[in-house]
């Protein structure tokens, strides 16, 4: 460890902000906090609004009832505009609620929707939000960036919160935050009370390459690693390999004769809902992935427990890593059913 | 890294609470945060404060200050209990305060002022809050436990924070803070908006071996070696080693002809605060010991900026290491003040 308020840390700290910004595609600052993703939620929250405040909460998922209920607990009025599972935010109906509630000061709105493997088209609703209200946009990104195109400022977002143990292909603690020239000025009158998020202190100290209170300094070291790595392989690069694996996951999983949750053009590229068949317990196939294979997946959250379960390839992951997945799905159903799997076996054995 | 909602994170964790405990004294539930210090000190505020609640915050330095500033940030009516910085919380002073105001629901105070290099006797504390009050007592132990004695059940503190990168020999990262049976009565009634840091969410999780949110999962691999290697040397082994190097310390700086900031009864084991000496710049014989003895020490935080050096030995921290920045500080001052330093020269030359 090296002391974080000597020169070390502030050259490591100043170099990826730098990097940071350009995966962020922004001019403005992009600040770190020692808090998982749900962290930086709160944060983007609590710095621009004021209890009372009336929000719109685009929600289609876990996640996006996270953000939602982090504003609730504030004290927001929160409108929930909310959207069956497993289906994407329909700029149309934000259209509406904006037109509804013309003193919504406030967008809440998730990227990938990890719960349901849902990407929302943040452009459009931008468009939509920009047209119909003065209303700030505040992106969960938090498992989308930089693996999903986002341009920050191209796409006029407010604010744009990432977790690193996302695309970052690092270990989980920290949550980068980006905040535009509307979202500070939105900040000097938010009477939400914050302290350890209080993102005004951590712009201050980041003038001075520090931070307000001691950061996960092995993250930091981690982080700049994980920015080497990325810039080595070009963003867009990163982001056209996402959508080639994504494509991958989703054409190996339908030729065993299983379907996608979302559609195909809100099926997200880092995270694939598989919808499990008939008959077969989700909870046991997800076992059975994990002791048999050595295949860690995620179920179904809420309302789709034990109906789906969750193929993460976002960061560190290859054609092979997908394979493999699909074919120990493959030989698990298989077992499962008592029977011949219903599609081609892909690859070799599970790892 | 390994799923956060699967066994082995389970395992990991539920053998962490259990070593937690007994290094806190305490048969209280530790919860675990992904944060710095500061977010246990704001989840301890924020879970057992309603907006408007006086409390009393007894402070004596730089972190006493931060702890005040966090409660009236959500809103508490903070009085403030300042004492000299360099010197301890009198135990008088904040009876007569608890007199003063009957209806003070909380008392906060930092066990180690790490600023100052003080440790307050949280014993004594403890004793004229119980007799003059019903409030509760928030301890700041980050920079104390498990390096200095603080038997949570013993003493009857209702929350105690602790910070990774301190004694518990991890990089920073998470915080541990330790929850009363008073305390959660409190939090049922508590009405300070509160959401990635809400204890009971914790709580509920802890319970099924979980986090609310993603934890920093490298930390918690690094703090289950940590709290091994404790074990393993014993509590009251390390408690005493760190008497043993406090001792140490502050004997060859005092041979050095130089003042230790506090009086000796309330000088911290963990932190030692040294008088600069009339006619040396602080900041320079901080950046010398860096730059020509790899000797990284603290400088002095706000009023005492530039009058103080603060040499941490919490930790992995040996006799030899002290002796070395000893050392290294004696030939620093005979360079800046061209002459021949005033005490003998301890162990070797700067590592």
């Amino acid at each position: 460890m090296i002391d974080h308020r000597g020169p070390e840390f502030a050259a490591l700290f100043r170099g990826i902000r730098a990097k940071l910004k350009a995966f962020f595609q922004t001019q403005n600052e992009v600040l770190i906090l020692t808090a998982s993703g749900t962290g930086g939620l709160e944060a983007a929250v609590v710095n621009v609004l004021s209890p009372g405040n009336r929000v719109l909460a685009v929600t289609c998922g876990y996640f996006g009832d996270r953000f939602a209920d982090c504003a609730k607990s504030y004290g927001a009025e929160v409108i929930r505009l909310e959207f069956p599972w497993g289906t994407a935010a329909d700029p149309e109906a934000v259209e509406r609620e904006l037109k509804k509630w013309p003193d919504i000061r406030t967008v809440l709105v998730t990227h990938n929707e990890t719960s349901t493997g849902v990407t929302n088209d943040i452009k459009a609703i931008s468009q939509v939000v920009k047209a119909n209200s003065q209303a700030l946009l505040l992106v969960d990104a938090i498992s989308s960036i930089p693996a999903i195109e986002l341009p920050m400022d191209q796409w006029g977002l407010d604010v744009v919160i990432a977790g690193s143990q996302k695309a970052w292909m690092i270990p989980p603690g920290l949550s980068m935050v980006a905040v535009s020239q509307r979202a500070w000025e939105a900040n000097a009158v938010a009477k939400m009370p914050r302290f350890y998020f209080d993102l005004k202190a951590h712009l201050t100290m980041a003038q001075k390459d520090q931070t307000p209170a001691t950061p996960a300094v092995s993250l930091f070291y981690a982080l700049e690693t994980g920015l080497d790595l990325l810039e080595q392989e070009g963003h867009s690069n990163v982001i056209a390999r996402h959508r080639r694996i994504g494509q991958l996951c989703r054409q190996g999983v339908r030729e065993l004769g299983l379907e996608i949750l979302p559609d195909e053009a809100h099926a997200s590229n880092t995270v694939t809902a598989v919808k499990i068949p008939a008959g077969v317990d989700g909870g046991v196939l997800v076992k059975m992935l994990r002791e048999e294979h050595k295949v860690v997946v995620g179920g179904g959250p809420g309302p789709l427990h034990g109906k789906i379960i969750r193929i993460g390839h976002l960061g560190f992951v290859s054609e092979q890593d997908i394979a493999e997945v699909v074919d120990a799905i493959a030989k698990s159903l298989s077992k499962l059913r008592g029977s011949v799997p219903a599609g081609p076996s892909k690859g070799r054995a599970g790892r």
